[in-house]
């Protein structure tokens, strides 16, 4: 089933009035929910969306508050999310970095004490429309042991780098785990392996099988060691940069909340050479998508190519979308 | 056999005053080869020593030229390392951040035209040791295909963060290929799988077989299509920050050259709250070291660790040399 943006966006935001969300924050909210499905980041759309009403009516997401400045050094902001929505957040984090990069060609604002930010993939590109590059990374609860350990004491930790590009704007999106246990359960649900090695068995055997993975919820790191080291110091950094808590830390909570994050952005507009590094850029995006395949039919992509077209497909065609969550949208 | 710290930096440095660098910058450079070797990045230390003098040989590095500053906009300064050593031009550039860091809390500084910085662990020491994080990273030639080809257009870039600890710094290192190709001959030549999946067959499958990925040349980058996309973007920030080449630019020259790097401090003196930071670091740490291991015997380390150790126990017992590398040394 298809629905377009427009009644996807109204919908949502109905959904959100009702739920107490007043004015330009609802609109904005339904905006980013709907953006994340357009551009077919679904598990952080619409599918996130009763989640999101259900940590409005548990308490762990507060919508009567918005992040606010608490401290200014040198060019680093701090701000305090006050437990507020992560996504209107983050909007207004990424909004502020863009702001300060404007002035000082490096825009840096640290946030702590904010919840899950949704779709990433929205905060880099309002970064690219304001002709800035971005890198932000959040931490999360503990869900990954580290390299060498059964216990799940780091966290995922997605990073996002984001570069304005004429043919489609470059968005990375990486968790520091191979899988998120959303993946997972929809490999699980559809009977199929991980397409790589995802976790580790109950005998500490290493295994693309889904269902042995969310047995142990022993999931693999990016790159083995590598991962796990990258996930520490993202965590230490959010922590550190903002003042909040570490991964450590919020999981000494009974849910993910108050996480920290870091935006930063860097406007391209001031570089005196702005249109050779267009370019550059160009040319290497050229490059790598021209790259010779591995095997026939395969095609090399960019991170954010994907997005770009979905996101043309599902504007004509209609948003892809989970009947039973649309449903229930609907009946709300 | 085992060198002492002392003698391995005055016999590196006699040799190098020989290949024509003078002075203080002699003693630098001997100093970071042997510092290398000594916290057990052997092949960026002693081992790299020769091939350093070759590049001088042949002209890819000018021992007659250091980094200079050639533009500065907003908080961003742009270096030109005028092809000099790349270990000279990185220390200095890393100085460079740690100063702007001590005037406006984030110091950023970029570099083009420069060579390999050898073992980035010196100049994030560097920046501990003034009490600021690094962050800081480098294209190469292209070495690795990206996710879905075979046909090397990306970097292994690597990326380096470190973060000042009481105990013993954070000092992640990491290139964005699952091993280096030394690190592959060297498994070959003993005989070993590597320990986890490193690239392709010549049929297109992926393969723990050193020789047979040595063969192809296509490395895995960490994380699949993860560290596929992160070197991509890592190539083109350090690009675009410094104006200079682009790992595709740089696979147009006959040899690594003229490549571009970026260096980042934040100065965590200018905390406010530097004391709860050092505990938050402290208690982070000890959480992941204290992990559960995998399996009896094992033990969950941090990045940055093992130097510490191999540090105190080189300096102590003398650093292990390869023999032939040494007498190579003293014969010059």
């Amino acid at each position: 089933m298809r629905v377009s943006y427009n009644e996807m966006k109204s919908e949502l935001e109905r959904v959100l009035i009702k739920y107490g969300i007043t004015g330009n924050d609802a609109m904005l909210s339904a905006k980013l929910f709907a953006d994340a499905s357009l551009k077919g980041v679904y598990t952080h759309g619409l599918n996130r969306f009763p989640k999101f009403i259900a940590s409005i009516e548990n308490g762990s997401v507060d919508i009567t508050k918005r992040a606010i400045l608490v401290e200014s050094f040198g060019s680093l902001e701090r701000w305090d999310g006050q437990q507020g929505p992560g996504n209107l957040n983050a909007w207004m984090c990424t909004e502020r970095a863009i702001e300060l990069a404007k002035k000082q060609v490096f825009g840096v604002v640290a946030l702590k004490n904010t919840n899950h930010w949704m779709c990433p993939g929205n905060y880099g590109h309002l970064a690219c429309e304001h002709d800035c590059i971005s890198m932000m990374w959040t931490n999360t609860i503990p869900n990954m042991p580290a390299w060498g350990s059964c216990e799940a004491k780091l966290g995922n930790n997605p990073l996002v780098v984001s570069i304005p590009a004429k043919g489609g704007d470059v968005i990375l999106d990486i968790a520091m785990s191979m899988f998120s246990y959303g993946k997972l359960e929809k490999y699980k649900r559809e009977g199929v392996m991980c397409p790589v090695d995802g976790g580790f068995d109950r005998d500490g055997n290493i295994t693309r099988d889904p269902a042995k993975i969310l047995e142990t919820h022993q999931v693999l790191p990016i790159g083995f060691w590598k991962g796990s080291g990258l996930s520490l110091v993202l965590d230490l950094l959010a922590a550190v940069l903002s003042g909040g808590l570490t991964t450590r830390e919020v999981g000494l909570q009974s849910t993910e909340t108050l996480i920290s994050q870091c935006f930063i952005a860097i406007n391209l507009s001031a570089f005196p050479d702005r249109t050779e590094l267009e370019k550059k850029i160009e040319a290497t995006l050229k490059d790598v998508i021209d790259s010779k395949p591995l095997k026939d039919g395969m095609r090399v992509h960019y991170p954010g190519q994907g997005m770009k077209r979905t996101r043309e497909e599902n504007l004509e065609m209609g948003i892809l979308v989970d009947e039973q969550i649309w449903k229930w949208v609907l009946e709300q």
